[in-house]
């Protein structure tokens, strides 16, 4: 499995992936589940995947390959669509696409399955946030509800519950979703270090921050066990 | 959906679920998920339910009816088992039985399914926990993981893996799973107030309190702010 997050906030947006794919228990590798389409200035595009890698890794490449050819055009490539809608609308398109390919070759009842979340925006356009479903369909982070999850999302949906509003710092997002993959790390195996992070600063229309926080990182381990010290403090404080 | 959870420590065992049931978005109803049998000082048997409501209400009727049998024998009456292991296989039994008569007469693909913690001590056995699957077999509690849990588990399983030990104390028990409730009751619908909570002294072999805990309640209410208050309060000191 897998966990990604994305917040999409009034001072820019911040997506949080893990690493971790499995084929079975006996058979865990590390892929990097977080891509980056982007034209400095001009327009960022970052997409986090969850599901099956045959699917996500293809529908990628095609989207990469889309976006290189000479006679790439805004219907076809990311980085020349009019709107981020149009993006969605293209990477739900590829997605459907190379879905329904591998469930072809595959023959199961049950094929191969992805879920995505792109994030983007273009100069003079608007900052916007889709989860892709594996059919192509999608929907969109608003005001309401200003983050997206996909693969094992409910032991970090807590604290993002708690915590995230519109008008939460950037600083504070980027703890809110660390705190929520630790809290996923500790509850499900299936998810794991090293973990891949970005922050992108509304109209800056480039990746302001990438961070790749490995298993062994000092400021993530001090970060997860204050936040363990701040919950047990706050339990026994607590009375019933 | 439904969450229930139960704790098995040194000093007892408390067991919590919610009483929520649902047959789609638009017909939501209030179902007791707990069930006492209990002979006060000689035994007792608490059994938390999760699933097809048929299901869960046809095996406890028929585990009450089997034990109330003038000609009950300790191979059909949990009353009279003599031993915990033996009340889990009758429930098991009785369970998967149920559950293979009601699928004959939906025939559908995915019939109705339940799954149930059951908890319980004789005189001079020891305390002991299992959760029973829909096809009756069963899983036990154990030291290295004392705690067990049926329905919507993900949401609360990250406060329970970090405060629950063997040691810790039925007060403090009651908090965790009271927490671990509140975390799933704001991320998910589908499992809904009023509480039902117990807690079972060691070696009492009666239901020690049992308390049924109000949509309004005043104290949980308290509780619950206090919480969101210490995670606010400690996601506010942490740095990264």
């Amino acid at each position: 499995m897998t966990y990604c997050v994305g917040l999409l906030l009034n001072e820019g947006m911040v997506m949080l992936s893990d690493t971790r794919t499995n084929a079975g228990l006996d058979n865990i590798a590390t892929y990097r589940k977080m891509f980056q389409f982007e034209e400095p200035g001009e327009r960022v595009i970052t997409i986090v995947t969850a599901g099956s890698l045959s699917v996500t890794q293809t529908t990628i490449a095609r989207l990469r390959e889309a976006a290189d050819l000479p006679d790439a055009t805004p219907e076809t490539s990311i980085l020349l669509a009019p709107t981020m809608l149009k993006v969605a609308e293209i990477v739900g398109a590829t997605l459907a696409d190379v879905r329904r390919e591998i469930d072809q070759k595959l023959s199961m009842a049950q094929g191969a399955s992805a879920t995505m979340i792109v994030a983007g925006q273009r100069k003079g356009g608007t900052m916007r946030m889709f989860l892709i479903y594996p059919e192509g369909n999608f929907i969109e982070a608003t005001e309401d509800t200003p983050y997206l999850q996909i693969g094992e999302h409910k032991y970090g949906k807590p604290i993002l519950d708690r915590v995230v509003k519109p008008n939460t710092t950037l600083a504070d997002a980027q703890k809110a979703v660390l705190l929520s993959m630790d809290s996923t790390l500790r509850s499900n195996l299936s998810v794991g270090m090293p973990l891949d992070m970005c922050v992108i600063y509304r109209d800056d229309c480039r990746v302001g921050i990438q961070r790749r926080i490995e298993a062994g990182d000092e400021s993530f381990r001090n970060m997860s066990d204050a936040w363990s010290k701040a919950l047990r403090d706050g339990f026994t404080q607590i009375t019933i």
